[in-house]
């Protein structure tokens, strides 16, 4: 199989309707992306997915849902308002702007780790080695400064007012500021862990590689609250849980690996990526950080509210430990996109075809009939029959072999023929898209049976 | 039963874990919201079950999900750049910022409609009858501006830039960007229809009313091109559908009722709303629009892109119209607490319960150990049997009675007693929320039980 390429994704993308370029009309923006018709189902079964493993089937898990536009005072406790910047260099010819550090490390092919660097460092690197504007090919740069990364807004609903607001950079604080509120209505003890899903906001000077950086992305993370005493104990259970779960969705052992941190922030215990092998390379896919009692001590000191827990048995009083567990659904979304596709030589022919997990599918089906002037009406029966229990498509043109093709790239795991036997015995013909193999069965049992096999 | 007020519906939500006030810890954020971890169900089961029926169930419809933030052009061309506001008034006195035509209705108590009012003839309303500010009591007021009413921020990813970048006031450009990518990649035919679910934001001068006005808020709306010809049909289509949609979720016939407009957008050929009477009053709950052919040909003007379909068979090329079909998530999220609450007098007692469609529940069933010394373990065993299949909670601590009342508040249909009976032949009690009957079921139907009754 030849290799990957990240347009290679791209254009199939844009061909099948997973995603597209956002405004495409207005020649894109800021490389956000939309998520089409198959693109929004197989992210939401992501969501889905991961709800379910890390929510609804944990006894010590609550969801929650926080509102985008936070107190700004949150950014202030969280450190985000003072130091959440990049380094950048303007280039003086073309105006464009860029990252210091993205400049040295691609000038130096990745030798170069310029995070540990100063901004003089960096600046003398710059300019020793001549490194050149990407745009332009001028070099001609201003000073580093340091480029906020949140997106600034205001109220202005008081007359002369000027208080920023900022889109959330991060959700996690929404469960922070919860702590208490989760925890004294669920009554729960700890530990237990509040989780959500959402979107968060990032003013990235060079956001890029289609999915994996973009200015607007959506997290999937926890947060464990608990005592110092077990903390290290639920680190490395949520390594161990955050692994199988993605290898549970279809991600092979062999493009996954953990990444522990050497550096880590002055309160961090402990932090870990997940990596991914990316057509780009192995990337970050997840995190899971070992935050100590850092987030909940700066809320307690910004809010003036005691962030506590007391144990009801020993009744000791304390600000829990949080590790925090995160993953990108888009991210997720892409690494579930590049894991899946096959270009896959047939005797006669070749054809692409996206291995999703069942569950995972846009379409868990699609309904063929077989000749349209005898089979339509039995087969749109037979849509609406099966679009009751589980994500369906329809397709009625061109050769069944055709049909079969499109469905294979956009991943339906069963397609359905509607043919003779299904108007004289009410039986249809399922094949499957992994091994192209056909079974016959009554219509009420092959609705179990995809039942069956969508399960996560 | 007494009359349910929003202070009661705002402070059930916050005692039982349905919605928390925003950013509560710094004093709350501009009417912000966050949901708790039953409300996040609820909201989640409203959302899935609106995509369930619009989207999964009919052949011609497609999600997306775009991204919030668009190129700027897209509101130019929806018109949102050049008059998306309100005329506000300042107090001079306080510096607080005020509608005026909230100033006047409130005044007059709704007798004058001042939306067909001009600017100068609201000055002049406000002058002559004396309206003093509501937070100052003062009456020094400016003369009205118009204030914009989308956030603003930027990128500044190149210098000096200063292009405004907004935070989208509503979800459906995305379809209608989209409108070519989709029809494309889907082979649609029209008539179709392109739905999506997802954040809007408004920079609302004075939001209020718990969910139901709030700067940041969640759309569930469709978007749906035809013929002229066809158009009058599709929308008093959706007309029924919407209002079929709502009364299945459980909201109540005497409380629904269609608001047809009068006053029509130059463009747009009906209109009609869907009215809940809420404890605040009858208020729009969602709305049906005919666009007619305005949104597609704006776009097309603006993106210099043909937004036109051919059709196949008779060769005509036309810009397509549009029926939309839009109902705010939080609002119907309201509408369904509101409907749902109930104070109910029993023989000796009284009891809170929230009488859910059981699709719409947050907990489908509790999982309750008779005596925790000896039911515990098989309990907590059950917990995780039922957890894979539908959201279950857990409580082992205080009387039964107790727990069963804590699960009608939050409107779990149905509590399973876990007892001697369950260890010996294990069977279990199911205790229906609404009536309180018991029924006793061997484990395995029990989970078929709820899944049957669980169906939307």
């Amino acid at each position: 199989m030849k290799t990957l390429t990240m347009d290679k994704i791209v254009n199939l993308c844009k061909q099948y309707g997973f995603v597209f370029p956002g405004s495409e009309i207005y020649d894109g923006f800021a490389n956000t992306w939309d998520f089409g018709p198959v693109g929004v189902e197989l992210k939401n079964n992501i969501k889905k997915a991961w709800w379910k493993r890390f929510v609804e089937e944990d006894m010590n898990t609550y969801g929650v849902d926080a509102a985008i536009l936070m107190n700004p005072k949150v950014w202030e406790a969280s450190g985000h308002v003072s130091s959440f910047s990049d380094p950048k260099m303007d280039c003086k010819k073309c105006k464009q702007r860029f990252r210091a550090d993205n400049l040295i490390e691609e000038h130096s092919k990745g030798e170069v780790v310029a995070e540990a660097m100063s901004n003089e460092e960096m600046e003398k690197y710059v300019n020793d080695n001549h490194i050149t504007c990407p745009n332009c090919g001028g070099f001609d740069w201003t000073p580093i400064k340091q480029f906020k990364l949140m997106f600034e807004t205001s109220r202005g609903t008081v007359e002369g007012e000027k208080d920023a607001v900022y889109l959330r950079p991060e959700t996690c604080q929404g469960e922070y500021v919860n702590f208490l509120n989760v925890q004294r209505t669920m009554r729960a003890k700890l530990p237990f862990a509040i989780a959500q899903i959402g979107k968060s906001f990032r003013n990235e000077i060079t956001p890029g590689n289609f999915l994996f950086r973009t200015i607007e992305f959506e997290q999937m993370e926890l947060q464990k609250f608990c005592h110092e005493k077990d903390s290290m104990n639920f680190y490395n259970d949520y390594k161990k849980r955050a692994l199988d779960f993605v290898k549970d969705l279809g991600l092979s052992a062999d493009k996954l690996r953990y990444h522990d941190h050497d550096k880590l922030a002055h309160y961090a215990k402990a932090a870990c990526d997940i990596q991914y092998k990316f057509p780009i390379g192995w990337e970050e896919l997840n995190g899971i950080h070992h935050r100590g009692t850092w987030d909940l001590s700066r809320h307690a000191e910004f809010s003036g509210k005691k962030l506590e827990y007391q144990d009801p048995e020993t009744n000791e009083k304390y600000i829990p430990n949080v590790i925090e567990y995160s993953i990108g659904a888009d991210r997720l979304t892409l690494a579930i996109l590049c894991e899946a596709y096959e270009e896959e030589k047939l005797e006669n022919d070749t054809r692409e075809v996206m291995h999703f997990h069942p569950a995972l599918a846009p379409y868990k089906v699609a309904v063929l009939p077989l000749v349209k002037k005898y089979h339509k009406q039995k087969a749109e029966e037979l849509f609406k029959l099966f679009a009751k229990n589980f994500m369906t498509t329809y397709d009625e043109t061109g050769s069944i072999g055709k049909r079969y093709r499109r469905q294979d790239v956009i991943g339906t795991p069963y397609c359905i023929t509607v043919d003779d036997e299904t108007l004289n015995n009410n039986t249809v013909t399922i094949r499957n898209r992994d091994d192209m193999s056909q079974i016959t069965l009554p219509v009420t049992e092959a609705i179990e049976f995809v039942k069956d096999k969508i399960e996560f």
